[in-house]
């Protein structure tokens, strides 16, 4: 089979369609990654309503498109593997809708502090796993991850400048960014725990190499490091 | 001065930022387009909450997602024309706030109809405005409107369907689409009472050629005949 580097629209010409087991991980890996675009759009449209100015909503209110528009190539290429994009996203949404029920921010802060926080944790997490991927799937979800530097831009920027106006008000965030990294390390857990195919994309199968143990725990260090690396960006602690 | 079929970038060469009725009219126009998309996001982004599948959810936030992208183009030419797009927007909050406090739709299938109608009659009045605009802004405001055409065909397969099972839906759609040209056109002449200089647009000044009272008849013939096509499109009476 000769590989193109053209994304290939017909399954024989399609390694990933090749391999059933694969071929249902990636549909899993697709499915919780764009239910988690689609709610975060939701989260940020109404986090938007928060914003103090105008300004600060029609900003949020752009990040929320933004996720959105991320949403038609994931469902693209869940389609190209033969499965239904809504069905693939069904199994993820009890856990993505509860870690945004356990998330819900009580002002625009923490609403800014999470859409920061948590698309950059998301987008860390989905980019690991982008290096398991074949290349038509992995150019697909690297570029769904792309981050417009503008509107990440300003949230620190509006973060940094209510806590210089109000030194107190960090410890409340940092506290909040803590949450939000143990929300969702609870809910990834959840999807593990329950879609062994998604784990099976991380740590192998017979024929395609993974992570061990140890490795997977590197993995866990580099994503916590960078968490840590955000919320110092905002001036908070982690 | 030569024109150039190029937008320009600098004062200069553009001949909106000559004439300051004219340019002031112009970003009044923008203004209230550009906060008409910033509501309309946040309305259908609400609205989606009401849709009965994942499928027409995405389908309304997609359009959600529509009206915000056209916003940029619209405030970096308010700021082009050296004006504030905040504060170009400010005057038009009220009308358009309680055109939407007025027109909430109590279900999913009003506001399916809302989306259609409303952005239809919306875009059908601001391109007929468009004939009055210098070529940088009209082009601008044209792109604006370009309606993706796929996003009102969901709307009208959703609602033709619904009528089929439910003809007495039918009768209470009609009136609600009646309800919602109302209030566009209550609201309209609150805006065109308030600012003269918008109305001046349509109507002409001394060296620009304008439209007569006859005209002006016309042309919302016009627009009423397109708001009863859109009806009738869906299945329902005007």
């Amino acid at each position: 089979m000769v590989e193109s580097s053209e994304p290939a629209r017909r399954p024989a010409e399609d390694p990933a369609a090749a391999d059933p087991v694969y071929r249902d991980a990636v549909i899993d890996l697709l499915g919780v990654l764009s239910y988690g675009e689609i709610s975060a759009f939701e989260r940020l449209a109404d986090d938007s309503k928060l914003a103090p100015t105008m300004q600060d909503k029609v900003a949020l209110a752009t990040m929320a498109a933004a996720e959105l528009g991320k949403v038609d190539s994931l469902h693209g290429r869940i389609a190209d593997l033969g499965g239904d994009p809504y069905a693939a996203m069904a199994p993820f949404r009890v856990a993505i809708d509860e870690f945004h029920r356990h998330t819900a921010p009580s002002d625009w802060l923490e609403g800014l502090v999470k859409a920061f926080v948590g698309d950059g944790l998301a987008n860390d997490f989905y980019r690991e796993i982008a290096a398991f991927l074949d290349p038509i799937t992995r150019e697909i979800v690297v570029a769904s991850l792309d981050d417009d530097g503008g509107h990440a831009a300003f949230v620190v920027e509006r973060v940094r400048q209510v806590i210089a106006v109000d030194p107190r008000l960090s410890g409340r965030l940092a506290l909040w960014g803590r949450r939000l990294m143990g929300e969702a390390l609870t809910q990834a857990q959840r999807i593990a725990a329950d879609r062994d195919s998604l784990t099976a994309l991380l740590t192998g199968g017979v024929d395609r190499p993974g992570l061990d143990l140890a490795a997977l725990g590197r993995m866990f260090t580099r994503l916590t490091e960078r968490h840590a690396d955000r919320m110092s960006e905002l001036g908070l602690d982690s």
